[in-house]
Formats: C-alpha cells, structure tokens, sequence
C-alpha cells in the first residue's frame, strides 16, 4: 500500500487534519493552480461544539460527523486519504505516514487538540476525555449502564457512587456538558428509572479559577453560575482535582466525592509530530507560528487553529483561544497568503475578529457575547439554536439535529439513549481490521 | 448486585428478549394482575428487518434500535432489567442471570435467533453474521475502510479482492443486502471513488437453492433475480460455499471469488439457554413447544418467535418461519392465554395469520406478496416503506428514518458511511466496562 496519490505539475499543498482550520483552507484553495492534499485519520469533519449532546444521548453521532469526501466531492483539485501522519524531514519537503511518504511544497498542520490531563497519570487513566466521536458514544453507553446498573443496588451509598457525575472544567464544554447531565437527572430519571430516588443522583462541576467560563464577562459567568445552581448543579469554584482513583475523587480542599464517572474537560493541548525542532514546540503541545501562521524557522510549513500559539494580539497574549472561529479564520486567510504567495505578492498577516462566544446550559438557558451585546435566557439559548444548525455542514445533517430538537423539547425525551455493546463472537475481525 | 425485583403477591411472569415476541407479549398482559418482568441483554428494542440499511451506510443505527424503558414506561406492572440469563431450575421454577436468580410462576423464551454457520468453524471464523446493531455498525465501518484503503493499491487483482462483496444466501436478508451494496456500487462509487474502475467492484449472491427467496412464489423468485441482475449483481444459484479463509470463497462448483468480504445470511439459529432437557432441542436449536407455545413436558415454560419450533400446520412442516409476523402473533396469543389459564378456562391453540411477505432490492425495486396479490417495481417498493414507516417504533425514529429516505432518494447519497473507530487511549476504561 502507498498513498497513490497522483503526480501534478502543480504546487502540491498537503493539509493534516479535516477539522475547522483544515476543511476552511482547503475549500478557498478550490480554484487555485494547486494540487491539495487533504489527510486525516478519520474519513470525516466532526462537529465538536455538538459533541457533549452525543455524549448524553441527545444526538446520534452521525449527525455530527460528515464524510470528507462529500464535502470535496466537488472540488476537483483536491485529493483525500485515510492517513496517520508519523513525521517530517522538513529538509526534504517529506511527510511521513502510515502508509507512505509524500513530497509536499506547501505543508499545513491542522490536527487540533488533545485532552490534557497535565501529567496526572492517575487522572489520565481513570477520568473520561470527550475530543473524539468515539469517545462521547462510548460515554453515553457508560452513562445508560450507570444508570441501568443502579437498580441492581441496594446501598445507597453504592448507588450515589453510580449516580455522582463530577465534571472538570468551567469552561464552555463543562458548563454544557454539566446542565445536560442535570437534565437527565430532572427528566429521565423520574420516568425512566422511578424507583431511584433523585437525591442519590449528583452532578458536580469543579472549576479551579474563581469563576465559570473566564473568558467570557464577570455578568455572563453569574448567570450561568445561577442557571446551573437551579438545574441541580453543585458547581464548587476555586477547588482543583487532586486525585482520582476511579472510585473516589480528592478535591484541593480536602473533601472527596465518591464517584465513577469524572469528565475531564479542563484543559487541551497540542499533539505535534515527530521531527519537528524542540525549540519552537511549546509545554501545552502547541508550536509556535509567526504572523502569517508559518513555524518559526520554516519556509512552506504552517500550522492553523488549535495546535498554532501565535501571539500578535495584545487581547491574547498567550496565544488565540483554541475554539473553531480561530481555525477557520486562520484557514482563509492561510489560502489567500499561499496563493499571494504563489504570485510574489507581500502576504497578510492574520488578524482575529472575534464574532463573539456562547455557551447552551439547557432547556431554554444559555449564554451569549457577541459585538458589546450580552444575552441570556431564551433568547440566547433561541441563538445559540440557530447558529450551531446554520453552522452544520449538510442539509440532511442539520433537517435531523433540528427534529431531535424539536422532538426533545416537546416530549422532554432523549431519542437515543440506546447501549450499542459488543458481544458476537465473529465480530473479533472486524474489530481488528476496523481498530488498526 | 442482584436483580433487585420488587416483591409482589401477583403471579410473576418473566420474559427473556425484547425483540418482536417479547415486547408484544408483554404489552398485551398490560391491564393483567401479574407482575412482568422483562429481561434482555440490551436495554433496546431492535428494528431487525431494517438493520441491512445501517450496514450499508442508509441509515444511523439510532434510528432503528428504540429503548425498552421509553417502550413500557406508561406499564407499571413492568420491571426492566438488563441481564444476561445463563441457566434455568425448572424444577424449582428458578431462572439465573449473570447478575442473581429469580422465582418466576411463568416464563416466557423470546430470545430470538443467530447466525447458523452449520458447523462450518472456518467459515465462522472469516464470515461476518448481520444480527445485532454493533455487527451492522462494524460493517458498515469495515465497508468503507474497504473502499478507503482501496484507493491505496495500484494491483487490479488486490483492488478487486478488496471490493468483491459476496452475499452468501437468497432469503430476503441477502437479497436486500446485495441490492444495497449494487447501489453503493452504482451510485456511491463513481461519485466518491472516481479514480476506481467500476468494473473492479463486484456484488455477489451466492443462494444453494434453485431459487432467490424460496418463501415466495417463483414469478416473484424470477422478477427478484432479473431486478438484481439489472443491478449488476452476479447470482449464483445451485450454488454452495465450500469454504472461506478470509481472502478466497470456493464454491461447490469448484470455481474461486477472491474477497475479503463475505456477509452470511444463509441461515439462523436458536440458542436455547442451559439447562433445558435435550430432547426438546432440535439441531437447529430450537426448543419444540405444542400448540399453545408451552415446551413439551413443561407446565409454565413457553417459548415464542424463532427460538420456538411449533409444527400444527400442514403449510408449514417445519415449523413456522423465522419472521417478525409469526413472534408477534404467538405473543399476543400467549397474552391470552396466560390469562384464560389464570382464569381457569381453556387456552386457545396458535394459529398463524399469513399476512405476507416483501422485499426490497434497491431504489424503485422491491417484491411483494400478500393476499393473493403479487407486486414489483415501485408500487411494491412504496408499499415496503409504508409497511417499515409504520411498524418503526416511536414518532422520532419514523421521522428520522423517513428524512433519511427522502433525502437518499432525492440525492442518491449516504449520509451515514462515517468509520467510528477507536483511538484515544483513556477510552480503554470504558471499553471494558460497556463491553462486559
């Protein structure tokens, strides 16, 4: 096997990973005299801000994911492969993968972020991440088999370890996973599993900093604080995760939760590839990259979104938020500069315009900051609606997101809280074959 | 743990398996003074004649698996519990589970049937089997890594092992399966494989019989064969598959197919629990039972549905067939007749209401048969979708499953052929605790 890809006398620009950044910079690369190459482990586009809906069993997860190939089927100039990157001879213009090595004149890493545990092994081994698809449907399978496993028991205190949710991080992945797992606490455990009293069940939401979602206003992060507070949610601020064993979790202040269930949602990092210089690769994984998104030190080798720390704005002097209006407008940009570029014209350098940010808490309640407006309540959660079904990629895609929602909000149902188990034994194969 | 079952001075009638016989028997002993208790390895309902579809990328497998909990919530004299049953002490009217025992006055087995490789241990090991959700979800992922990896090879003769797909039996299920994969060949492939010549994909029908679907008549065997044909899908009929080794099919014939892909559907079994007396198993594992679905020898054991071998009609010698029609109908009779019994008054013998058969074979296409009436082409593909709408469970899954037609019919896309495959490294944890 090799990456067959075809021979061109055009510039051959290579794009790892079909995330925000990289689907955004290949799409304004369609009429141009290259050859685009676009890689990624994966055969879809994942609609991450949808994935914590997923995870608690509100969403099918094909609803959030969306085949590469259907949305390139159209641009002719662009080459799609399956493909784990390994490394990169940089003095070659050679990337390796998997399956084969390729020559590229122009190289763009787009491979997002990672779960960052920051070096706690006890943690990383028995809290839940949730960047991946995999990882939000296997966690809805968790969740029902808590819940299914509970009535097996007697012991409250037993029961309470089941039922205790504890996730980590106040931002918005925190914040909207915790209301809506205290939604399945005020609407589906009283019809589905009556027998449990609700006081053996608890969502807890850890935030290490003095409020929840920092980077939006002191106003915004109080009433979300309220809004959680009234759907159930024991939010403790200021209080980090010392340890966690798989059964109990030991906070910085001492007090411990029995719980088996700890969503990480604290922190991402970078995943850089291998042979890339030491020096330009920072702590939290992501490299370094000068104005116009290029490593420092490298001719035709970039990186966009997540994995790039670029520091040209005074706001963020740490580097750009790693969310997807990042990606995706350093994605444009990056192909108006390679076509520049191409002519020997005087690239752009990249300037982030914030369209501003939300976070969904529940039925009816969300957050939203965008041009010096503040929203909360309905109207914000009405807006946050609208912008992630707009923001979906395929009309099939968005026609289901909206009936699951219209559906849920009716009937306070959750759709899709099914536990796809394995169990066949002549699925061995497939596995293999599908897993490697 | 334990299972937990609340005590009640009602006569407790326990039914293993939700599928088609389970879930009607049990909601027709809704207003019953009994207690129901209701036993599954999973905790959903699955929609069987529609899981083709979610193998081959048609349909979320969400759409067609619907939870139990949602399907009884409003009866209250049923328990739910997710349990695997591993044994029976008739004598002591004691069933266990994997998870503790329980006393039933009535006990029903609706557990349904597998894959019958006929003892054939290598076939078994190479073959993949279509009877659960996760089978079809891992097909699905297989299917296209097969057409993704294709694009690797340059080897027409490796290309074509890749995408050579052999269905093994011309009941409904294979003849369905190769009509989906006949379109995936003729609709998906040129699309989104453009460099791959279609002549290097090929779907086979492999059916030992002289004829496709048997149960019908042979106007219909024929028009089924020509429909299939014009698909270009390659029958073999009089044909068997001596053995499979992964990578080469010999046939009966003496004749080879290499391919690393063949999906069995030649035949079914039961799987009868431990502990049942010997002589009432047949070979094909199906438990005997008389007239009123109650296992010979037996006061208060019943068994309904395919697991359940009942021969009192002369139509059917060999008992009835292995269809959703039959498990539905021996539930609501066995309903009855649990309450004629408990009444003290005589039960009614079983008897089946033929009330027809269908298939489809593609876009347009499909057979049906019933009340003398015989039809094809489109107007029996809309009465096979009317038919499927409507015996969906649950409005959301009708309007998920209809969009998706719609949308399939109108685009000739699939939306669904994503890989969900694993990768993550902190998902080990909860692989293990869902899968066991």
């Amino acid at each position: 096997m090799s990456l067959n890809i075809p021979e061109t006398k055009n510039p051959r620009v290579v794009i790892v990973g079909g995330g925000f950044g990289g689907i955004n910079l290949a799409k304004h690369l369609k009429h141009a005299p290259v050859q685009v190459v676009l890689l990624d482990r994966n055969n879809y586009h994942l609609f991450q801000p949808l994935l914590y809906q997923v995870s608690t069993a509100g969403l099918e997860p094909d609803s959030i994911a969306f085949p590469l190939r259907g949305i390139f089927r159209k641009q002719k100039n662009l080459v799609f492969r399956m493909a784990e990157v390994t490394g990169i001879r940089a003095e070659e213009n050679i990337l390796e993968t998997g399956i084969g090595e390729l020559h590229y004149d122009y190289l763009i890493f787009a491979t997002g972020s990672n779960t960052n545990f920051f070096g706690n092994k006890t943690i990383e081994a028995n809290a839940i991440g949730m960047k991946s698809l995999i990882e939000a449907v296997q966690i809805r399978n968790y969740v029902v088999k808590q819940f299914e496993e509970s009535l097996l028991l007697t012991d409250p205190e037993q029961i309470k370890a089941k039922l205790n949710f504890v996730m980590v991080g106040g931002g918005p992945t925190g914040v909207e996973l915790a209301g809506a797992f205290a939604e399945l606490r005020k609407y589906i455990l009283p019809k589905d599993y009556a027998s449990i009293p609700q006081n053996l069940m608890n969502v807890y939401l850890i935030e290490a900093g003095p409020r929840l979602l920092a980077s939006f206003s002191e106003q915004t992060s109080q009433k979300t604080l309220k809004s959680l507070e009234e759907l159930g949610v024991r939010v403790m601020l200021s209080t980090g995760v010392k340890e966690y064993d798989g059964k109990t979790v030991t906070l910085s202040t001492g007090e411990q939760i029995q719980s088996h269930s700890l969503l990480w949602s604290a922190g991402v990092k970078g995943v850089p590839v291998h042979g890339l210089p030491q020096d330009i690769i920072l702590p939290n994984g992501r490299i370094l990259v000068d104005d116009f998104n290029k490593l420092k030190g490298f001719k035709n080798v970039y990186a966009i979104g997540d994995i790039a720390q670029m520091t040209n704005d005074p706001r963020f002097p740490k580097g750009y938020p790693m969310v997807a209006q990042v990606a995706i407008q350093q994605g444009v940009n990056l192909a108006k500069n390679i076509l520049l570029e191409m002519n020997g014209k005087v690239e752009k350098p990249f300037h982030y315009k914030d369209l501003g940010s939300m976070a969904t808490i529940g039925r009816n309640r969300a957050v939203a900051e965008f041009a010096g407006i503040k929203m909360s309540g309905f109207p914000a959660w009405v807006v946050w609606m609208i912008v992630h079904l707009m923001s979906l990629l395929g009309f099939r895609n968005k026609l289901v997101v909206f009936i699951n929602w219209f559906y849920r909000y009716f009937t306070f149902e959750r759709g899709t809280r099914i536990i796809i188990k394995r169990g066949a034994a002549n699925i061995v194969k497939l596995r293999q074959t599908v897993a490697s």
